[in-house]
């Protein structure tokens, strides 16, 4: 297995609200709430560690309340490189409805003072140094308030002057800055990909066009999740697309960092573009059906992973592949 | 000043977030996201302490997250006797958008066990002995998972029995097991009167009637907040409307405990019913205008009082008094 530093600048404990229907204005009762460590980074280091990588996590936590990270880093056996910052760690409220729709309220994160970057610099700089350096590093989220969008620029252009594979997952002005530095891969939404395309994507052809632009921009690994057109990447290895198996979804919030963790476990273990992308496809799929990232010991697993219809869509070759 | 034991047997923190629009199904950011100490009995608490009453307070607190309830206790000055239950007490949400208006989302709060309650009783039981025993006692917000409908009104019953003034403010099933045991004052919203009257409050002559029976079926204080009848109070001092001045709503989560505050401090101090109606209807004026509960010492207070407009509604009297 592999050696993978996840970094979350702008962490967050999630708390989950399970709700029929939320009725704004009123007083909406949940029969259940639930209070996790979270954040994109977080995320994709629970997918990874539970594969068996040997997982580190790093960025920015709140002193006071970091209990729930550290029971869960131990859980994980995942090594916490967390610089801790004075006060809180930000709480995301998660509503749920009975019809799969996640509303977000997402708080602004604790400020990080330019002693508090300093420290996260040098660190970052040491983990990346030695024998045990990662085999791959993974940004992903939001940039906490007092970090600069230049200092992330910065961070992103050291980091992919080690020569190991950067995966970006961010959105708004960071999203922007990652395609500038051409990282590893990038998983943009519809929205912002539109948004960086000067275009909607409102068509099956438009999209396509879109993540092969942003592969020909420099970003080895493109990819799309994009509604009804399931899953687009367009690699070195290709151009595919990937549809997920049909599943009752029950929570959708951690579908996507399940998605970006199973293709960099593929890239990591060497496997083909087929295995890759049907793996985080069916993973992806596995974890909308209930709260937090997908589970590849699910029993039906195998099931799902028949039930992902992948297709290479450049010219090499453009029929259905099966397991 | 007064003796008050203020009872909150499922508290919560309040996790407030301002928002300009609350977007179902989206990621709403919220500018601010501030974690606090809350609970109706709490917040009750809260503006009695400032008003210099000698509060306790007391109910059940999940012991794995008190510390913002340490701190709370400490910066009011309150006696803190609530017991601790393993685990974390609950986080709610309260989603307040530009417009005042506010979404709440409670969980379920954590399970009493029998012995816990025991041990509530036997604690509640020596408060009330000896020469440190409190003036008045509320007791607000909703029962815990495990506490049984006949465990609350057994509760109750002990408590009248000490006649000590008992105030209640809490909602659904709890409230018509409240109204059986005729407390001290009860403060329904207009939804739940409506359902203990059986019948739609969709006219002022039908919302005083409502009030008044809540009066005679041996509510000393029966109190209703009425939308744009403002609020009204039957006790044995007469039937009293208040209409609060106009502010600029912000948040209006506190208004309720704020106004049941308010008025338990003028029966306290003995002031008269125009005094003490005053007096409430203006703190829980002033509450609406900021997050958190009433405050006496804003530089506009006395105007607030000032327009703050009361009439006596039964047959003493019925026309408009000024301070």
């Amino acid at each position: 297995m592999a050696r993978v530093l996840c970094i979350t600048l702008n962490p967050a404990l999630d708390l989950a609200f399970d709700l029929d229907t939320l009725v704004p204005g009123a007083v909406n009762r949940s029969q259940r709430a639930h209070l996790e460590a979270a954040g994109k980074g977080v995320n994709v280091a629970r997918v990874l560690a539970g594969l068996g990588h040997d997982v580190s996590v790093s960025g920015f936590l709140g002193a006071d309340n970091d209990a729930p990270f550290r029971r869960a880093f131990e859980q994980l056996g995942v090594r916490d490189g967390f610089v801790r910052v004075p006060g809180e760690t930000r709480i995301n409220a998660k509503l749920a409805e009975a019809s799969g729709r996640v509303t977000d309220i997402n708080g602004p994160g604790i400020a990080i003072s330019s002693d508090t970057l300093a420290a996260f610099k040098r660190q970052t700089n040491e983990a990346l140094e030695g024998s045990d350096a990662p085999d791959a590093v993974l940004i992903a989220g939001s940039l906490p308030p007092g970090m600069a969008l230049a200092d992330f620029s910065a961070l992103l252009k050291r980091l992919k002057a080690r020569h190991v594979p950067l995966w970006v997952d961010t959105s708004g002005e960071a999203l922007r800055a990652a395609i500038d530095i051409a990282p590893a891969a990038l998983k943009p939404n519809e929205v912002e990909l539109s948004d960086w395309a000067g275009k909607t994507l409102d068509s099956h052809a438009k999209r396509l066009d879109a993540v092969n632009r942003l592969h020909q921009a420099g970003v080895a690994n493109a990819m799309l999740s994009a509604g009804a057109d399931g899953v687009l990447w367009a690699s070195q290895m290709g151009v595919w697309q990937a549809s997920p198996p049909r599943v009752e979804a029950v929570n959708t919030v951690c579908a996507g960092d399940t998605f970006v963790a199973g293709m960099l476990h593929g890239q990591l273990m060497g496997h083909s573009p087929e295995t890759t992308l049907r793996f985080a496809t069916a993973l992806s799929a596995e974890a909308v059906r209930h709260v937090g990232v997908g589970d590849p010991n699910a029993p039906d697993f195998t099931q799902l992973l028949h039930a992902t219809h992948l297709q290479r869509l450049d010219a090499e070759s453009a029929k259905g592949t099966t397991p």
